[in-house]
């Protein structure tokens, strides 16, 4: 017999991270389980990009460069992130997106291992990863691709031709967690590079990426800063002296206002950021880093865990005479934040839940995701969603025809 | 004898663009004369990041996407540009900075001129537009860039090893104009491709690119849209089926969200797009536009040229026996919107002046730069900006040791 839902509200009342909800803007009668895709937004957020056009930019004007210090926002920023993934300060620039972080990454891994020709590529990536590389391989030609499906894969594709792997840590479709400790061992140990993808996975839990050789992340997921906020990129200090990346653009100048004609990359971490900062874009994400800052992220896996596996429970009781199978992996040790489903009218039932104030999300083929931002989503929120989820299925509101007509971004 | 500062207010008076400035939040006191770098604000700009945050992130949360047109954004706001620049819609894609832009452009240049295996490059261009081409060369292996001084030296650089030429229709340090109809045709009498970059003409003047092959340009420059607010790309339809740039993320793929493992650029300009827009960087450019669409831009020509004109006619005058030399060109016609001088202090000589509430810029070595942003500088700014650079000069304000001391960024 499952757990009531007044027992998911003393649950709600008994966490210790349920003041941290009352920081975050929701609006009423939404449960809203697509932070891992767009993170809800701080309540502080309006206030920090205010304060940025108004006092920086309008008070400041083109003097914001120094005295609200723009200039330095992709190192500053930087350094806050790197405690979320387990790293030190100086190892982390923010800007642009992670499709170009992983430009900036895998060209400067493939830099760091002359010789070696190959770039495996775990098809489990979110798809642009694979899309850049491609990219790359096309333009620097004589590489090539080889892909794997997740880490059992990975002992067959490594080899001395091996210059680096691209893996994420959480799997965006079935929110399968890697371990990263042993992935990272076993590609070092084969001499490639590591360059890990965090966007499912920072803010979800404590990252550890001490060992790896390059990472890169969102900040509009788990680290709720909004619609299209920067990216960022990690460099493991062992290379920063040697790894050159082919976006060499003049904030990365070893003496960007020397306007010499030639580049020379920066020293450190610095050499890693392209061109002037999205200023606006990095208000909320430093709005987003405050309440950061206040986590104890043992807390936050502790309660991940919890949400995700209660949900689990209760869609696989209330549910379990319809047509629905859990896609994560059913260890929580195996997981990040996120409980996906597969289900052959995915689609029209994703859109009937949302209709019912339970926002989930679909992914081609036939994946329903969810996602448990242990900040703003509570005990209750998951008892109220999987009721949702079998009242669509029983009655059937899927079928509508109005829920069947795909809509551009799902 | 020269204009009074009793003429100039008239001039103001009569100007038809005065009541454009009201729209632009500037500090009292404050002779900004660095638009060319940062615009000023729009008043709307707090409006329409505060809308974007409440309202589309914090109000559709993920659904933001379709209901707030996020997801089209890069090319919605592109067309707006487009009038700008002298094109048409569905020619002109926005996101990410103008050194991204520009690996895009000559990437796809290149590819679309096989065998040909030289980039020229103007040395007069701003120093990123050559170090990302730096760093593309060195990538692609097999390149090499032929570096000329201005259209003066085309000539003798076009060749049919040439594939493409990147030059700026206005110089970021002199203010000079190119005349871009000469030269886009000179370049494509040689076979070549020809990329301008619009930094510092886009929202100076009228600009026509519909000659040209490729285009880009920042748009916190002239275009008023806030520190680091995304750039733009302008491909001509004629290449758009066939070009293809290295970036190839998600957002330039066929189908996105199919999920697809290979790459399969869009149609049309979208495929200059790389992955998720910084949406809230995208609100002031909007804002921005919103007043654009109701300027006439022959009206703003004129006015660029008549406070350009009277600027060094006033600090020849005024500043006649003092080491300032101009650096501009002389004749009107062959002038952006921007004056420069050279003076052998240069840097102290524009931090004192900036003292006096008179903002100008510096660019190494020693050029002194003053832009004149139509929209919201007045005759009277002009007049009361050549007094103070006078003042500083003759009363040697700038050989206060707190002037000397170099700033980071300047």
């Amino acid at each position: 017999m499952a757990i009531s839902r007044a027992e998911c509200v003393a649950l709600d009342a008994s966490d210790p991270l349920r003041h941290l909800r009352d920081e975050f803007v929701l609006p009423d009668g939404t449960i809203y389980l697509v932070g891992n895709s767009l993170g809800a937004p701080p309540k502080t957020a309006v206030a920090a990009v205010t304060r940025t056009v108004e006092q920086e930019w309008g008070g400041r004007l083109v003097g914001g460069w120094n005295a609200s210090g723009w200039y330095d926002l992709p190192l500053t920023t930087g350094d806050r992130i790197a405690p979320l993934i387990g790293v030190g300060p100086g190892q982390v620039a923010v800007g642009e997106s992670t499709s170009v972080a992983i430009v900036k990454a895998v060209s400067a891994a493939l830099g760091l291992r002359p010789g070696r020709r190959v770039i495996v590529s775990d098809l489990d990536n979110f798809p642009t990863d694979r899309y850049v590389v491609e990219g790359l391989v096309r333009a620097l030609g004589g590489y090539e691709i080889r892909d794997v499906s997740g880490p059992g894969g990975l002992a067959g594709a490594l080899g001395d031709d091996v210059a680096c792997v691209l893996m994420s840590e959480v799997d965006y479709r079935t929110g399968a967690r890697n371990d990263t400790a042993a992935v990272t061992g076993m590609v070092q140990a084969a001499g490639a590079l590591m360059v890990w993808d965090l966007c499912h996975s920072a803010g979800a839990f404590q990252v550890d990426m001490s060992a790896a050789d390059f990472a890169v992340g969102c900040t509009y997921k788990y680290l709720n800063a909004g619609p299209g906020a920067p990216a960022y990129i990690y460099v493991h200090p062992r290379h920063q002296a040697e790894a050159e990346h082919i976006l060499t653009g003049w904030h990365g100048h070893a003496a960007p206002f020397a306007f010499e004609p030639g580049f020379r990359p920066a020293e450190g971490i610095r050499r890693f950021t392209v061109s002037t900062p999205h200023v606006l874009s990095f208000a909320p994400l430093n709005a987003s880093l405050d309440i950061w800052e206040r986590v104890d992220l043992t807390a936050l896996r502790a309660k991940s865990v919890a949400l995700t596996s209660l949900f689990v429970e209760l869609v696989e009781e209330f549910c379990a005479s319809y047509d629905l199978a859990l896609v994560s992996p059913r260890d929580p040790e195996r997981r990040g934040s996120q409980v996906s489903f597969r289900h052959p009218d995915g689609y029209p039932v994703i859109r009937a839940l949302i209709d019912r104030g339970v926002h989930g999300d679909f992914r081609a083929p036939d994946v329903l995701r969810f996602g448990f931002a242990p900040l703003y989503i509570g005990y209750a929120d998951v008892h109220d969603a999987a009721v949702a989820l079998a009242e669509v299925l029983r009655e059937e509101h899927w079928r509508d025809e109005r829920y069947q007509r795909r809509l551009a971004v799902t």
